[in-house]
């Protein structure tokens, strides 16, 4: 049983207000919460579930609180169109170190605002073992519920800082920037560098135009068809494929 | 003013069944629908406009039949979360000619069921110059809402056909296939090949065990790092990016 007071509490935890000043987010679904409760740098506070899930991990329970509910009260806390098994509120995560950006590739976002692109850049981030990931103040919030479970449990592998990109960018002067645009050099003839900061702009805007102006080599995906533009996630995925 | 009838009409297009029954689908908003006008493949059987749109596309009235609707209705009737100015229903299309297998790169989707994912796969097809994609018939409609609005236009250039997908790969013997699975051969480090297809599968099974044994070559996108999948759509873009 939970509180009509907790019930309002975790469904005030999909609005980002709530999670700047809990200082925690919601993770759900048996793969995404075990994957977290591997991790190192994750801290999982509390966990709502069912009795089947406590059936499949009970070693879990000895890690942290853990408050056993019904289909129907995991249903009303929960952010999926179908409530899974558990329901994970964990605490932001505290990056131990500095990102390092000599002799290493970054990715800066500039106002990813699709929730499902963002985690999928995550995830793409992750799986092309880029570790840092640096967004515009206006891009999607990394804690947001469904940036979170696209991201799939990268956001614990993954440092994803905001930032103002633009003057961030101006203060690192040694770093090479490549933008992401329409009619820049050939991603497929280039050769792979070995640093440097690759920026993703807004779905339908681009990246802002201060910014290109900033870059050392604008970068584009060739096509051979009349699409005019491709999803930021698969053009994200395309690019790092070629240059990292 | 439309009637109540023509409402459920148009709703009901919504649903697999009517689409097949009547032979037409929905697509929404001014780039979608304008971009459906201008192409030789689409027959636009009727618009449901607000005010403002027909103001902005004065021609468009001598072209098809044209009705007027309020804001009020043109939400009732819209598939999208907010309706936008106008909502064509369209005629299935109809192909003059018959797919070219020889000389030509092929995709075929084996369960894809996000219609995001598969309606980005159209429009990552079009962009890449790919003008035939054959499907299993238990991959996402290609006339759901969902599918025609993600692929932006391209389903109007790009040739989607459901079919026994083994029958087929087994009938077509002289076709190389390849197939995206986890441990194939790595594509950042393959020659281009100028004809075949190229297999994708389901979002979280892959694709199927019959078809990865048909299969010429396995192929993969290395990672580095520790996700364990991609999204199936930006799967596609990466392998497409490199092999065509």
């Amino acid at each position: 049983m939970i509180s009509k007071n907790q019930v309002k509490y975790i469904q005030s935890l999909g609005q980002k207000k709530s999670r700047d000043t809990e200082n925690c987010f919601i993770a759900e679904g048996p793969k995404l919460v075990n994957e977290l409760l591997q991790s190192k740098n994750c801290n999982i506070i509390q966990l709502y579930v069912l009795k089947e899930w406590i059936d499949n991990n009970p070693k879990a329970a000895t890690q942290t609180e853990i408050i056993e509910v019904s289909a129907d009260e995991l249903e009303k806390i929960s952010q999926l169109s179908t409530a899974n098994q558990v329901l994970a509120i964990v605490e932001k995560i505290q990056w131990k170190t500095d990102p390092e950006i000599k002799g290493n590739i970054l990715l800066a976002l500039d106002a990813i605002q699709d929730p499902g692109n963002m985690g999928t850049i995550i995830r793409l981030a992750d799986w092309f073992g880029i570790k840092n990931i640096f967004c515009s103040p206006d891009c999607a919030d990394v804690y947001n519920p469904k940036v979170v479970q696209a991201s799939m449990g990268s956001i614990s592998r993954v440092r994803v800082e905001s930032i103002d990109l633009l003057s961030w960018l101006k203060e690192n002067k040694e770093m090479r920037i490549y933008a992401a645009v329409l009619n820049g050099r050939d991603i497929t003839k280039m050769e792979k560098p070995s640093e440097g900061v690759i920026v993703i702009g807004n779905e339908s805007k681009g990246i802002n135009e201060e910014i290109v102006k900033l870059a050392n080599v604008q970068i584009t995906i060739p096509g051979k068809g009349k699409a005019e533009s491709l999803n930021a996630a698969v053009a994200t995925g395309i690019i790092l494929s070629h240059l990292v």
